[in-house]
């Protein structure tokens, strides 16, 4: 297995627009470190997310709490001929610095709408603007892609060619099981009205 | 959208049993929140990691350090009749405590076991056992499912559907679009010898 730390900025700006969980680290008052899984979206030199303003973490994050955020892609299983070198093909990105609310009203509403497409592309044509109240309810924090690192697993299984144990030429299988990700057929909410259509942006998603 | 703490062990155990990507914080010397994406697995009442001896992280948390643990199923996409209310499906379990190292050669091999056959179910009778040397360089940490909490968001869109803005009654569709996430077609290794049959622990993983 090939495990490298890259600093490819291209390579991590694809993992950041694929996966769109991210798991931020914050320290409590107690000392006590915390996680706080929520949707992450590049927008160009930073890292969108927004969430309740009732969220306790979310408040500490916006006032400029040191951060750590881990966006992980688990791409395939790596099957050894030993459990040992039985691995992941991953890429893991490691953001740190702190968050930035953003308050002002139409860079809020342009970063919701950057959140909305990223998850949905297109989805944002679609529907209603948000109102004012919306607006308000959201938090929506922006931590800057400064000081990150980036973990690239990929390749094939490292077993021992020669050395004792010589598992190449042993009997067992070796080789890697993609993880494929997609969207299934979708469900139509139980208070959808008739005649409503599939909308360009869903369709758009089932084949991509 | 019906988003709700679960005190409920048996979903905390499913979400556990399914998603084998965590994500550690811990709190590095200068006080600031690291994260540590790694391989998780149940097993009864603790968690499983490992991984290298060499990784700090790793060697902090095996020292006892202040952990926190998240373990994150992303279910669906929900796709509301505004951008305010759609959202997703997910299953988010954090887990608080210490972890201790197993060290005792036989709870480490057998704890090593555990993790194999939780991500490629019948793989450990496959292959050959650990070596010393092997089982040597490996760091096991079992962390406590003691104190917990799980937040499980499912249901539909929660458009509003007579306070103006009365989105039920508008144009726009809503639904759930579930995220589907199984393996692909096997890859071989380029130095896997002729003869060698995919194995029954890779062929079910296939149809499962």
């Amino acid at each position: 297995m090939s495990r490298k730390a890259s600093s490819d900025r291209a390579t991590l700006d694809r993992l950041l627009d694929t996966i769109h969980i991210g798991h931020f680290a914050i320290v409590a008052d107690d000392a006590h470190p915390v996680v706080l899984p929520t949707a992450v979206v590049r927008d160009g030199d930073r890292v969108l997310a927004h969430g309740s303003t009732g969220s306790r973490w979310l408040r500490r994050l916006a006032a400029g709490a040191p951060a750590c955020l881990a966006v992980t892609a688990f791409d395939a299983l790596v099957v050894a001929r030993s459990a040992f070198e039985s691995s992941m093909r991953y890429r893991s990105a490691v953001l740190f610095g702190q968050c930035q609310a953003i308050t002002e009203p139409d860079a809020k509403r342009r970063a919701l709408e950057v959140i909305t497409d990223a998850l949905i592309p297109g989805r944002g044509a679609e529907v209603r603007a948000s109102t004012a109240r919306e607006l308000a309810a959201v938090l929506v924090l922006a931590l800057p892609i400064a000081e990150w690192s980036l973990k690239v697993s990929e390749g094939w299984p490292d077993d021992p060619p020669a050395d004792p144990p010589a598992d190449v030429a042993g009997p067992a299988w070796a080789g890697v099981l993609p993880v494929v990700q997609r969207y299934g057929q979708p469900l139509a909410a139980p208070d959808l009205r008739d005649g409503i259509p599939l909308p360009a942006s869903v369709q758009r998603l089932l084949i991509s």
